[in-house]
């Protein structure tokens, strides 16, 4: 066992290398970087759509990198917003990593993107271990999932530096206790910024679109 | 990474090994053990609750082992049914493995349970790759995470006997295609069985536990 946990730290080690790398290309060419996660189903896709569309709109170049165990459905999806949007499939892989972010850049037209997007895989574990040069880290955590999920998934949440909580219009449907889930969220990470979001109705989109304006003037 | 590859493959070798030594005395003991997958919120813990309940009152022993990064709130919910159950946190860990069921098993009276429910960690990556020595793997999809789910986490749906859609009473507010959703589920597994079921109504919990009884007889 000893050796095995070595091993994957040392590959650890040179991925965050790798990163440091990407972020520091992503700077250079002035691209503002956000990796998404969550679990399946929060809702990643529809608000990469719905955000891509009206960022597109206000004359930004959007690329979405999207990656699924299968399928393309998410690219497909997205890609109706106007936006550029490659599929990484990872066959199994629980998470994204670099060398997958690196080989799916060849396939946009990256070095003129205002923004780019890495809709990571839906899995509040694993992705939280691996750093892909981005700006900033956003978690996705739907109503329909209950308030405790920033408590049992600590590590996700901790390191993300803006969470959504979304599917907003269902709140009363499931009777979300926003109070509790803002205490849970706040008590795994002080830090972090809070936004709640329905792609569906699109309520709370515009002000989170101005606050993540000011988070890429900040990083310029 | 060659060398990773072959140590991993090696645990897993042996922990097959283990989990067939723990079916074997599942088995001499008349224990019926289900391993219950989900993404983070489907209801697992919800519905075993309201399930334990239900078989407590039919005199069934229910024991019930909950996995999770962090936290004793599943454990401490199920309890409330009247099941024995104890609560294992995975520190990081993504799924359970054999040895720590074995470890949880020595804080029940397990020898004495009719039924024996693991409730994995919430993760549609990871689980699906560690038998746990259990009669029946099921994995919860909620109406709320959308259709497409069995199509990108094709390994989970792949392994488990029976998959539940779960907060059926939601289908509505959320606009759930239970046609389409069949069809990606049936696509990917087409030997498993399916049951729509709400815990907060109740519908279709008895038509379920009926089921279950067939199962367990089954297995004797």
């Amino acid at each position: 066992m000893n050796n095995t946990i070595n091993i994957n730290k040392s590959i650890l080690s040179d991925h965050d290398q790798q990163a440091k790398l990407l972020e520091e290309e992503f700077k250079k060419n002035n691209i503002f970087v956000i990796n998404w996660v969550s679990s399946p189903g929060a809702g990643k896709t529809e608000l990469l759509s719905v955000l891509s569309k009206q960022l597109i709109s206000l004359n930004y170049k959007i690329g979405v990198i999207v990656g699924d165990l299968a399928t393309d459905n998410d690219a497909q999806r997205i890609k109706i917003s106007g936006a550029q949007a490659y599929q990484i499939n990872t066959n199994g892989n629980c998470h994204l990593e670099v060398n997958m972010i690196r080989k799916a850049l060849n396939h946009l037209n990256w070095l003129s993107l205002d923004y780019l997007f890495i809709e990571n895989v839906g899995n509040l574990v694993c992705p939280a271990n691996f750093y892909l040069g981005e700006n900033l880290r956003i978690v996705l955590m739907s109503v329909t999932e209950g308030e405790d999920k920033p408590l049992k998934y600590p590590s996700m949440f901790n390191s993300s530096n803006i969470c959504i909580i979304s599917k907003f219009d269902l709140k009363d449907a499931v009777n979300f206790n926003q109070e509790v889930a803002l205490k849970n969220i706040i008590s795994v990470n002080p830090d972090i910024r809070i936004f709640t979001l329905s792609s569906k109705t699109q309520v709370g989109l515009k002000e989170f679109i101005v606050e993540l304006a000011k988070y890429r003037m900040i990083s310029e």
